[in-house]
């Protein structure tokens, strides 16, 4: 018996009617689907028909309206409840919610947000909250706008650090505006989690974090209702609403019991739990619609604005570091009211702090906790902000999940990494990234630039601004000679040939500080007679085709490739995926094999095999190989 | 004026200079260096002198012995702390100390085990207590020795979440043989911490992470030693001591200043300092020696059990995804006593939960909390154990620096990553690792095994056991045809011919669930009279160079390479990268382009341009290309 009719918000029968629809809804789409998490998302059902009927103010026919609230589903495999949520407020009919998980349907297994509503894509456990810090922040510190951000987590998902890094940050900045409702529903994908149903220890932590707790029966109306009121009028902290809940709430077969969780319910047993649940229904629900407000801090520069952009230029006997650029082109960078900055605890070190002095108000300092520094670059990208994390490059990998979601996101950050290969020297491995190429560049959608010099990385620096995607900037410590001058022009996708002529008998390929021996390798060779052409390859990814295709031609194939990274998937590996159709090359490829120790970055460069010596070796023995 | 005696340890006064001795010390050595954490050391020193001269329990002699307590530098930049302490407990020399940070010098930047004393390489901030938790259960529950993990701790890394993870688990399985030290010196490395000297937050933080803190003024000898004391005599729960110390403390001129931070003192302030702190002293420390005892679990199997050991088959006709073969293995494997397992709430998924079913008392069940994961293998091998640890593939991505640290640690450790490719289908692109053959490929002394049937899937779990370093193998959620038989052997840095003849035109290169399709290509083409070698790329580091080099002259270097992973650093990378120096090879390299959705296996294949039929259009397009 299907019931369609619309009813007043205020009406806790309609809610609870509500409540029963979601799950019935979300095991009608799961079940036809053949797969899904019905259970995880019937024990939330109560809390998102409270919230949505009766708090959250969003207007679905404008998802870019700034003013709207945010809800985001961190338990991302509750996506049933998700889009039984979107056919409630009318966003999307009954028929497209039964597409779930087909191929071709944008209801996919877990949201992204090729869906209009969805912020940000889930379903790695333990990122929905984290980023929701960031939407708060853009909110309360930037936009200065009244909207509430609402996260729906799981309880397994409160195992991860993640989580405790976000909520430490939602009080440390004060965010009254972000709502944590969790789910307790006791069981977790393989049986009962850590602490199942005693909510007490979850109230103590977050309390200890910072924020302000209130436990509830999770099926409760009165007391969701409660509560999220509650959580509107707190001032100075984010409200944390401890839920317990009962899994496959509402179909008694499977009602708190193991064995259920991501499983979609047969055919007959979803006949039978919808009878229970009173039927299907098609009511509707009138989500109030935001105040109407402008955020306080533009998004869109102006084109005068950019036309007057100054990225900070360098003379040809200046020494810079190119992580010392990048700070300065950030805080030229700065004059465009998008762009925001946040840091690791190590700006002092990455440079960011030149932008932290110059616009306080647009920088965050996210201490030592980089899952929380990627997420939160991407919750304000969410916001239509331009943000630039920093911290080591070899710290990025604390973010990696992070950031491999973020390019299913389609988030658009940029990430600035100092301190790249055994360069750094003394402090050792432990602060040397040596994967970060291969691993950045198999992100979805990402772009890796590696400058050799000051003049070359503001210019990159520049360039980021206006990347989509997830883009790298992998910067080095020491302070190298300035090789370009400061009218040079550099592209995504670009590289610079230093060396040349047409007799150039091999081509030396390096970027960031192996551009440097490359060069000094050539002056070597060319004291032996050899030519050698040197290509300058800042863009990591994607590659300059052409350009190494014609060095190739010319120097009949012979191409030395010398990276400070490990041997697999760096500079090394992108020039070969290049070349993958054609073959015709010989490389020798020069990367640090071995652990490497402590020292001198020229020692630690000599100990790996990639100084200028080595190339030199490398391209003697290439051409003797003729 | 040098100082030098042995002194009884019970002496709070030795005890004093003790520090002193650690200050002066971590000073001389950072000041001789050129760079170095003497102010981070020097807050830390008191609680350090307590430690060695009274609490810890090691025979530094004999650095293996079982019953050695284990102290951890969760602040690996203390190492000019640690290498003071190893000074005064007589292991290494005055001479050697002075080496801190130069090539050739065991002494590095950060503490590695190429230092008999050092469990694991710290120096990412927030891994020495997650590790540490992984020893302490080794201690408890393994060994059942009473030997006690002490880990020192900075303030500043308390931002990271993996310390709230450690935390969490440590109370959750009663380590009451762990003592984390908190020096809490209120200034990180730009300036102070989130919350400075409030140590209150800590405690309540650790109370409510179901562990007994307790604060103390971290220069007060007394109070220290009252701490430890303490500790010792805890029950149930590991023991948090929030020690609230100085910065630079005991040089006037530094002490609790800004801008101290990772910084040698310049020899004239060093020399005022050395003074200030009342001279060199080459005081001796006669560490306790530990109590003898045998681990209750045995590490090293005898000869007869590994004779023994059968791995199980499968018949021609079973159909068994390569993840459940797996778990199959593992249970096999516990024959061997030191063999243990953990994983993050998806045993059921990995089938990890065989193993817990089989050996209850070496499983152990992290949640999910990929990090803690990974670093209670970290810790586990540190113990001598062989740990499996498993999660989906992608989840890994959250542990990526934790896998990092563990190669710079020369770990022995092994994961099992399930739900890998496109190939998982419905559940979408947030569940399918993508980037992992590159990410971990780039790993230090990594190994990389990718199986397409349930035979050779056991067979390389049971080569894993024997491996060193960091092995990692990606399973499949789907169950495929068997393709080997029973008595097929594998290596590590083997592959498989499935199909040739001397007549073969184009070689298909595979692993995984793309062996399937390129067997299928093979069959499509024979009926186009195209013959086609099939070589099943099982080991994805190392490569069998030789058997692709033979492949190549046959098909006159035409290879198609096919993965269900993005197209960088993956498969179709380290084919590439084998045959660098070589060159001649023409590869169709197809691989996940664009971001993959929901569907079914079979539709996302198609979608990504990995299917069959893409193998035979590469195959025919190359050889078009003649």
């Amino acid at each position: 018996m299907a019931v369609s009719e619309t009813q007043s918000q205020t009406d806790l029968e309609f809610v609870r009617q509500l409540g029963q629809q979601l799950r019935v809804d979300s095991i009608r789409c799961s079940t036809a689907a053949g797969s899904g998490h019905p259970t995880s998302s019937m024990s939330a059902a109560d809390l998102i028909a409270v919230l949505i009927a009766r708090y959250l103010q969003y207007d679905w026919a404008r998802p870019k309206d700034p003013n709207n609230d945010h809800l985001i589903y961190s338990k991302g495999h509750a996506s049933p409840l998700c889009y039984a949520m979107f056919k409630a407020v009318g966003a999307i009919t009954d028929a497209e919610m039964m597409t779930f998980r087909q191929f071709g349907s944008r209801l996919q297994g877990h949201p992204t947000p090729v869906i209009p509503w969805v912020d940000v894509a889930t379903g790695s456990l333990g990122q929905g909250l984290p980023i929701a810090v960031g939407v708060a922040m853009a909110g309360q510190m930037l936009d200065k706008l009244p909207y509430h951000v609402w996260v729906l987590c799981g309880d397994s998902e409160l195992a991860e650090g993640s989580i405790w890094e976000a909520l430490d940050k939602a009080s440390f900045y004060g965010l009254a505006n972000l709502t944590a409702i969790l789910d307790i529903n006791r069981l977790g994908q393989r049986g009962e989690t850590e602490y199942g149903w005693t909510t007490d220890v979850y109230r103590r932590r977050a309390e200890a974090f910072g924020c302000v707790p209130i436990v509830i029966d999770g099926h409760d109306i009165t007391a969701i209702d409660r509560a999220f009121g509650g959580a509107l009028s707190n001032t100075g902290k984010p409200t944390v609403i401890i839920a317990k809940t009962v899994k496959g709430k509402g179909f008694s077969e499977i009602e708190n019991k193991e064995g259920w969780h991501g499983k979609a319910l047969p055919p007959d047993m979803a006949e039978r739990a919808i009878k229970e649940l009173g039927g299907i229904r098609h009511l509707k629900v009138k989500t109030s619609k935001p105040e109407s407000g402008t955020p306080a801090m533009k998004r869109k520069d102006g084109s005068a604005t950019r036309a007057a952009l100054k990225l900070p230029t360098y003379g040809k006997d200046d020494k810079v570091a190119t992580r010392k650029a990048y700070g300065d082109a950030l805080v030229a960078l700065g004059a465009l009211p998008d762009v925001v900055a946040m840091d690791g605890e190590v700006s002092n070190s990455t440079h960011a702090d030149e932008f932290a002095k110059a616009y306080p108000d647009r920088f965050f300092e996210v201490y030592i906790a980089e899952q929380q520094l990627v997420a939160l670059a991407v919750g304000m990208s969410a916001r239509g902000y331009k943000p630039f994390a920093s911290t080591f490059a070899a710290f990025f990998s604390r973010a990696s999940d992070f950031i491999r979601m973020a390019g299913i996101s389609q988030a658009n950050i940029r990430l600035a990494g100092s301190h790249a290969g055994v360069e750094i020297g003394q402090d050792g491995p432990s602060q040397m990234a040596l994967e970060d190429l291969a691993s950045i560049r198999a992100i979805h959608g990402s772009t890796v630039l590696y400058p050799c010099d000051p003049n070359q990385a503001a210019k990159l620096t520049g360039l980021m601004a206006d990347l989509d995607g997830i883009s790298y900037l992998r910067t080095t410590r020491g302070a190298y000679p300035t090789l370009y001058g400061p009218s040079e022009a550099f592209k995504v996708g670009g590289s610079k040939v230093l060396r040349q002529s047409p007799k150039d008998r091999v081509t030396l390929v390096g970027a960031g500080v192996t551009v440097h021996n490359c060069l000094a390798a050539a002056d070597a060779l060319a004291k032996k007679q050899i030519a050698a052409r040197v290509i300058d390859l800042y863009s990591v990814k994607p590659v300059d085709v052409k350009t190494l295709r014609e060095a190739a031609t010319v120097t009949k194939g012979r191409l030395v490739v010398v990276e400070d990274h490990y041997p697999e998937g760096g500079l090394g590996a992108a020039v070969l995926e290049a070349f993958a159709a054609e073959g015709g090359l010989k490389v020798a490829h020069l990367a640090v094999k071995g652990l490497p120790t402590s020292g001198k970055p020229d020692e630690l460069m000599n100990a790996a095999g990639i100084s200028a010596r080595h190339v030199v070796a490398a391209a003697t023995r290439l051409l003797a190989a003729r």
